[in-house]
């Protein structure tokens, strides 16, 4: 065990709602804040904040067109993200890998 | 993917310096504080308030003995404290699967 890796976990993505929002991103090629919402069962509040801090680490961006006439703001993760996230992952399975019987 | 999973996280755990802890306790039968701190890199502040937060929750037990007549307090996992660990490694491991190529 490398106990320098637990240190190496970003922590912009180890907090469980972002978490959730990188996995979900990671998953789909892009979603729409209602479609986060509901989702992963978060409050705006929560799911706008955990969304601004991921497009402040340069994770995260946002999409605005038109959709049948209406604005419509979608998320989708960066080049950056995708491999921050890949990463991170990396580090978790290895922590998974030590502690597993 | 359950994104139900990523709530379920246990957040005493789930903080990295924490997870490093349970980690460590969990492959050893128990660890002094100085070995603790040697192992992971922490300070006595950080070392002690994790470890503090950990007691708390009942995860983990503190032992004090004399080792060639000088006090020696040693920590263990308690077995609360193993199966929260086993069922946080098993929510990693999912999430884990989910998000590997």
């Amino acid at each position: 065990m490398k106990t320098e890796t637990f240190s190496q976990l970003d922590k912009v993505i180890h907090e469980k709602g972002r978490m959730a929002i990188m996995s979900s991103l990671s998953s789909n090629p892009d979603l729409s804040f209602k479609e986060l919402k509901t989702l992963l069962q978060m409050t705006d509040g929560n799911l706008s904040v955990h969304i601004r801090t991921l497009q402040q680490a340069g994770y995260v961006a946002v999409s605005k067109s038109f959709l049948a006439n209406r604005p419509h703001t979608s998320y989708r993760l960066t080049r950056e993200g995708q491999s921050a996230f890949k990463a991170y992952i990396e580090l978790l399975a290895q922590i998974v890998e030590w502690n597993q019987d």
